[in-house]
């Protein structure tokens, strides 16, 4: 049995949760928003106490510290001393083509971590002060990477290279990296527990504030639809997903657009919220209910590139046994799930739409009997995820760090 | 029994056919090229006559004008007098949202085909000079403009539009276009003619110097990998295709590129030049054989992604009955055919690899008895289709016009 502290740190803020394992028990959870900001905001929640309050946090340092005493309280505490966390779990965003796993951090896995900024300029700064943060606090626990990246380190070159002159590979890096592996691990591998074999072609959809869709064969990422950043692929909030270049070069060339406002325009201007002026789904599904025009055309574009990923990535895989919607919208919007399945009995899809209108916390079924691919909703629990990797890896090697 | 003259004009070639309709028998046919340069070239052929000369042609005109001497010389010629061309047939890249049929040109057809020279700035202008030459060489020949673009304006919004804000849309006429139509239009419709029915569901796979892919349902365009401009989709000689647009900012961000050098690498040092250093495919195909890596890796790259766009466009169309590869290197390249329609069970499509092999200028079915898709090698020919367009046009607002 082990505490382990799992860690999400952001540019502002620092989320956390400490899991008992291998019980998969949450002892404690929380967030620490606006770090370094002139008001901050801490919530935690344990079993049996829980607070939410607005105090200036000047750094993460002691936003953990802050975070270290609530776990350690000797009235409402969940643990007595930093002892009983024999291991952190940081996740960190790009992994780049150094890391295809989960790795104990020494000073050679930090300073790769650095080399590797300029590719996750918003991400890997925070995630590295949040591990040194961690490292100051808890001297004593180890301290463990899990990389976004990681799963799609199985993407072949076939899937994994742009056609562009080979040195921008070479020397360079550029390729497809992926994004959001924990995740589709963690459901991938909930599908091959509960549902279908391990041999199984499985595609599982992500559909949160960020959005992807990785095919799946055999436990392993091979093709998915995010690439060299997070931007590209499928419709999302606010991201425009995949686009022309030529478009990219219309906007400079003719319409007077520096790059850099092209590039903010797709990242924070596109996508369902340039479509519709709304960036949460929710208000979108009951505008296009009320005959929205532009809403019921992103619902229908943003499905039907849900669809065209979904053909593609069983063509890759020469089959299809179980498609898995998960996240935020993936697992609570059935209006998406169902405009995704709908007309789909060619690649053996077939949604049952009583099932698929059901709200539940579980993981469900929602195809029918008959139909040759399950359809599932699993829920997404990537802090567990990063808790059972740093469990497996702190349990297999402890003889020999 | 009419003779149509086609015209294709480049910004610093003509290429003509004249052919007698509805009989489809080419009279004669050639190309001026390098217009304007210090050297230029004459080539032309008819049944009975055959020359290629040097020669210098200062514009488009004079171009014309020594075709036109050649089509009637009195020794050598193939008709008598320009009474003998009633209807002039021009191929127009571009013709925006405006132009979804083959039409008659007038002033306004003119002025509307200039309005979209910033979406086609190397196409429509010398386009246009063809038309005006033409004009003026034959005043009394009714001239008819075809689009490459015409055939997917049935592209419905769902497929046709980015997920960016409206405006573009709106106010620019930012969304997807489409190009090669008239061969995509010639190749589906010969399928239709001879092996499936008019409600069939195909792919068809256009393979040349551009290279694109479309879904065509009961006869009509409803996707298409070309999408804004003809660079995006598939992997070409050396266009990149498909790209992950954060590799252009990166691009320009961290690695000092400007955007018009990004946007010429990846118009002509990219896709298969790029990755190989060769942008002839019999070129990459020899030296695959030959154990280079980088060139058996583009041609994987190559099919598999035609590989996705077939499986995307099943499940767009929720079936598929047949696919046709046309164009250079798709009804020449029994690799290319081999590589993609390989381990495609799950979508229906068996190759014959011994029917794969046959090199013919004949329609042909490549795929066994038992496949489910029919696969079908077409030659196309743009300017039999433009030909016929204009043919079917005149022939039926005689009166009208």
């Amino acid at each position: 049995m082990k505490n382990i502290l799992v860690i999400n740190s952001g540019s502002s803020s620092l989320k956390f949760q400490l899991i008992q394992m291998p019980e998969e028990h949450v002892l404690a959870f929380g967030l620490v928003e606006r770090i370094g900001q002139e008001s901050g905001k801490l919530s935690y929640s344990s079993e049996k106490f829980s607070t939410s309050e607005e105090r200036q946090v000047s750094n993460h340092s002691e936003a953990l510290k802050s975070v270290t005493m609530l776990l350690m309280d000797s009235k409402n505490g969940v643990i007595k001393n930093a002892s009983e966390i024999p291991a952190i779990g940081h996740r960190v965003v790009h992994g780049g083509d150094k890391f295809s796993e989960t790795i104990l951090i020494d000073e050679k896995v930090k300073t790769t971590i650095k080399t590797l900024f300029s590719l996750a300029p918003l991400h890997n700064p925070p995630n590295l002060t949040g591990i040194e943060v961690a490292e100051s606090i808890f001297p004593n626990s180890r301290q463990i990477a899990v990389f976004d990246t990681a799963f799609h380190r199985s993407i072949p070159p076939r899937a994994n290279r742009y056609a562009i002159p080979n040195s921008f590979y070479e020397e360079h890096n550029i390729q497809v990296y992926g994004f959001h592996g924990t995740s589709h691990k963690y459901v991938s591998e909930k599908a091959m527990e509960h549902i279908v074999d391990k041999k199984s072609k499985i595609i599982s959809i992500h559909l949160g504030n960020g959005c992807s869709i990785t095919a799946i064969e055999d436990g392993k990422s091979i093709d998915h639809s995010l690439g060299f950043a997070p931007v590209n692929g499928l419709i999302m909030g606010t991201r425009s997903g995949d686009i022309d270049q030529s478009v990219i070069f219309y906007m400079i060339n003719q319409l007077g657009y520096t790059a850099q406002e092209v590039s903010d325009l797709l990242h924070h201007k596109s996508g369902m919220l340039g479509l519709t002026g709304y960036s949460d789904l929710r208000d979108i599904e009951a505008e296009a209910e009320k005959g929205n025009r532009n809403c019921k055309l992103a619902l229908e574009m943003n499905a039907y590139r849900i669809k065209k990923y979904i053909g593609a990535y069983s063509a890759a895989m020469n089959g299809l046994d179980a498609i898995i919607f998960t996240a935020g919208i993936g697992e609570n919007s059935n209006t998406i799930r169902a405009l995704v399945c709908r007309d789909m009995e060619f690649l053996g899809i077939e949604l049952d739409e009583n099932e698929n209108a059901i709200r539940s916390k579980e993981i469900r079924k929602i195809s029918t009997n008959a139909s040759k691919v399950n359809v599932l909703v699993i829920p997404t629990n990537e802090e567990l995820e990063i808790a059972k990797q740093v469990f497996s890896l702190t349990s297999t090697s402890t003889s020999s760090v």
